[in-house]
């Protein structure tokens, strides 16, 4: 019953994310890290007369967050060790160096320990004269409280997020209205995930949590903290349908509605995989009489070497599909006119 | 000993190709099949007054081949079944398709059946009156002859060929000089790869090999056939090193030469990890006195499900680099001016 490996391509256990930043800076100009600290942040951060966006968490969500730094996007990302919040003084760090004076906006994945460090470093930013905002994405759809979270937890909808307020940003706007459509984009994505097998974390070096070879997981964190329930392993397609009916029923779209699309893979996942889960979403979209937009495939936001895969449905206006369209080149995304 | 999982998400085995190709074109507007093909082509192929670049071969290595269709690189891919080569039918079919009457070259993966198979096609398409050249890539170091080819088999680099080759058509050049720079990537490139784990095909539904859990494959080809030696699981830098030399003495580059690197993910390894090992490439880089003109970190020449890893390092000259900076935007790679 032993469903994945413990071999990792990894030193010590406890330079993971040292080392991982160091050779995600290596390979983009776009980034740097700042001294001393497990925070990318873009070259040329602050920029000048633009709103700051900032994100972070724990690792093991690569390409999130630091993936998502550059035009477009995020300015900075901060890294905690694997599965476990920054600190408080790294994520002021990172707010202080991402201020340009037109204030920052800080996106939140709905974990305790994220948000309450955020909330810390927001308040040591303002002593400092530094207008610091927060938005808490919490899109799983899965659970109402769970193991680290009081309400939902945030999950892979967070990429969109992201994505718009960096857009919003990027257009010279105010920090009252880069919140407003952070928010905006909240109040309109859902997501749901399944694992097929646990991830194993550099530390412990074994799974985090035990699953059959017949088994799935419903509604798995990206931690592999609990989901909804154990079921037998089931075909691609009904998997699919599982996940989405949960979203949508989440969501109560009108008929017709014009919604995007995401199924992001866990980390193990082949993108082949990942694009059978597509045909079959796509097919219910149109069951349910949804216009789909836009649709991504790819992996967005993992759980280490975990093999699953999560589907994200965010309704979109003309607004939202606007700023999701403007053009992003970071390492995760990209973006062309 | 079960170093992997066995579960999958897929519906039948059989149909795992044609369901993939359907969720692929459904999320990419730019690509479409070509009609009761496993085919993708471009959107609007042929291309009017352009050489047509094609490639193909067996399935399991995504995005390879097809999430290179696009601008500036592909115009057409042929799906095998997994690990299995497209029939000359199919070949001819896909060739005949990205005609505009300016030609096409064909850039084939050394192993005999997608050789013989390549062959066959442009026989049958010339006797229809197009002219098709075809190129070999041959870059993996590892082994001279393997499972199934004579001489050295085709990886990662092949993804370079196509891009070149793919910008250099873009140009306009005629069919003559894309082969030229082609040829003159696939003489600059080398590879080599490792497995920490095997690949689980969806026919066979267990390991192609049996991998100790102490263990990794060195020389590992991307369908799990046999590399060079088998030895003990080594530490993210040791292992960065072995495959490294190994490509180096191979390449037998100058002091001070100029390099592009590509740390290329196996499918089910993190992101994270390639970092890592992206991170001791480039300090080796140093060591030899390389000069690293880009550097490449992400999945792009897959073996299903498999944990490991390659890299690819490959000289590169004035007109290469122009090349390989060129715009393309296709699902696997984004390249903006």
């Amino acid at each position: 019953m032993v469903a994945c490996s413990m071999k990792k391509l990894i030193n010590e256990p406890d330079a993971v994310v040292d080392e991982m930043l160091d050779g995600m800076v290596a390979a983009h100009d776009g980034l740097r890290r700042l001294d001393g600290q497990e925070v990318v942040v873009r070259h040329d951060a602050p920029v000048e007369g633009k709103v700051g966006i900032v994100s972070g968490g724990g690792s093991g969500h690569e390409p999130t967050h630091g993936g998502f730094v550059g035009d477009g996007m995020l300015d900075g990302a901060a890294a905690g060790e694997i599965f476990t919040s920054p600190t408080a003084d790294q994520l002021e760090e990172m707010v202080q160096a991402c201020d340009s004076g037109e204030g920052v906006l800080a996106v939140v994945k709905n974990y305790e320990g994220d948000v309450m460090n955020f909330d810390t470093a927001g308040e040591m930013a303002e002593m400092d004269g530094v207008e610091v905002e927060q938005v808490v994405v919490d899109d799983d759809v899965a659970v109402e409280d769970s193991l680290y979270t009081s309400g939902r937890r945030g999950v892979c909808g967070t990429i969109l997020v992201h994505k718009a307020a960096g857009a919003k940003a990027a257009e010279g706007a105010e920090l009252s209205e880069v919140v407003r459509v952070a928010e905006k984009v909240i109040d309109n994505v859902g997501t749901m995930g399944t694992a097929l097998t646990s991830c194993v974390t550099p530390e412990k070096g074994e799974p985090t949590f035990d699953l059959g070879e017949d088994e799935i997981e419903l509604g798995i964190g990206i931690h592999g903290e609990p989901g909804v329930e154990r079921v037998d392993h089931m075909p691609a397609d009904e998997i699919t349908d599982e996940l989405t009916e949960n979203v949508l029923d989440d969501l109560d779209l009108d008929d017709g509605a014009e919604v995007m699309t995401i199924v992001n893979g866990m980390g193990g996942t082949p993108l082949s995989e990942l694009y059978i889960v597509n045909r079959r979403l796509q097919q219910l979209m149109d069951d349910y009489d949804l216009t789909v937009w836009d649709q991504w495939v790819g992996d967005y936001m993992t759980s280490l070497d975990m093999m699953g895969c999560s589907i994200t449905i965010c309704a979109v206006d003309e607004e939202i599909k606007e700023l999701l369209a403007a053009p992003a080149d970071t390492p995760g995304l990209t973006v062309t006119e």
